[in-house]
């Protein structure tokens, strides 16, 4: 099955996440291994709110720009192709740190 | 946890399939619930061969590029942003039919 991007579903974004969510898959689609499955966009300055992970984890790769996340209280810079790993128990923050939008896919597995 | 993209490994793949193979988290990493968690070049010209799925699914995610893909025999192009998605029993390959290096992110669930 072909799911071109301009028939996704796009929920809009206001306040501290300003921006786009994206699915990219349904959970059902995914045989519910997952609970979420998305393209995430942020404006500049806007970030996802430090938050923890229990009974799952998430991944996030990141498409285009510059951010700062929050790995489980450790802050650090992340670009275009690296990787952002959260694991049960673990928490996570990421912030647009630069001058355009921030683009990345978030893949949440339960476990 | 970060991985870095220039710290992550990197498979140098030659033939039909020509173009690279980073590896963006280990299966393990991923509590074994994939099988395959990367991101995949090819260069012009070059594709996956069409291949069967059977006790897992695969999606891929078309990061940039321009791409055919046989979809369980159905030919349809895809460019960035597009999913393509191939349940259990399904068939796909994907070939780069642009003048630049198709990148996309697979993923391999187990079912």
């Amino acid at each position: 099955m072909i799911i071109k991007t301009q028939d996704m579903n796009v929920e809009q974004r206001t306040g501290e996440r300003e921006g786009t969510l994206t699915t990219l898959l349904e959970n059902s689609q995914m045989h519910n291994k997952s609970s979420l499955f998305a393209k995430i966009t942020l404006k500049p300055g806007r970030k996802t709110p430090y938050h923890k992970h229990e009974g799952d984890c998430e991944v996030y790769y990141i498409v285009s720009g510059h951010a700062q996340v929050n790995d489980n209280g450790s802050l650090k810079d992340v670009k275009a192709g690296d990787i952002i790993f959260t694991d049960n128990g673990e928490s996570h923050s990421l912030e647009n740190i630069g001058d355009t939008d921030l683009e990345f896919i978030a893949l949440i597995l339960k476990l």
